[in-house]
């Protein structure tokens, strides 16, 4: 078995593993955002022009946790699924309460 | 006329100046949270964790987005509305439409 | 005093008089399109065609919600803001408070 | 192999096949409250009062929205995934495209 087919959940690795470095650009990126919302603040900018602002760091966010939850479908919960009946459904139980609370922030 | 009754939109300040202090302190704590999330990824934490924890951040980001708002219709818009129909109406239109965004981020 | 220049609220009307025939049209298509979704279903239509549906009059609603809103603020905020101080601010909370549900739901 | 462990989609049955009468009598009550709704902008209710309303609708139709999706995970996207690398990948794609337009929505 090549390294490569080895699910990297099975190695103990979370399922965003293979993603990491574009989600911690995501990151860095999102902390200046929040950084300049500061400097916007800090300048007296007019309210709406901080709220167009925090919309974008909101949306920047959220492209985080859809990114999160794809790899996490696309390894943790297949793997699980393809391990037992059972293991499937309690990493869907968790995915599912997860994606509620993404719906609902 | 005591500078208390000044409405602070009138001096050039934006609506939220009486409560910038409470929204840096909200976005600097925003800022650490986000580096928090950075060293989750670092050190291959659990994605439903790390997860739950940028559902945290967003929610943060809403309260600035509603605190904003709340100060600019509070001190902006009723300012304008008071003004002139004109003005006021304006103010409305742009409010409206920093409420769309923020529902559909 | 002609009678286009009495704010509709101090007649007593809602906010959104002026624009009710647009908001019943909105959501009587609603109405039809939360049948078509029991339709659906009642079809076997595939799981993620029945989810973008059920996306569709998700923000059918949402425009309803801003329409009320934007009329709200327009008519019912503005009039109590010129009629005083306090009436004003009493209108704002309530605002507030209804955008804060609107963003959370 | 009894009946109860055939997967439903392998019968050409969606994911929500088990949950069916449920997710019917959640929208029948939502088109009732849809039906409220026109009623109480019949009736000229209070703006507040009727946005007030819209939040609980639209969260009604969410629960819909995740029950769906939790059962397309559990059937649809499970079922593919022990079926081949391929097949759960496409499904996967597809039920992350539905989370983002959920979240969005």
């Amino acid at each position: 078995m090549s390294s490569s087919t080895i699910p990297s959940s099975a190695l103990g690795h979370p399922g965003y593993h293979d993603t990491r470095d574009a989600q911690l650009k995501r990151l860095r990126r999102i902390e200046g955002q929040v950084r300049g919302l500061q400097r916007m603040i800090d300048e007296d900018t007019y309210c709406i022009d901080v709220l167009t602002q925090v919309s974008a760091v909101t949306r920047a966010l959220q492209a985080v946790s859809l990114g999160l939850l794809e790899e996490h479908l696309r390894h943790c919960v297949v793997d699980a699924a393809r391990q037992s009946e059972e293991a499937g459904q309690i990493k869907i139980d968790e995915a599912t309460a997860a994606i509620a609370r993404l719906v609902r922030s």
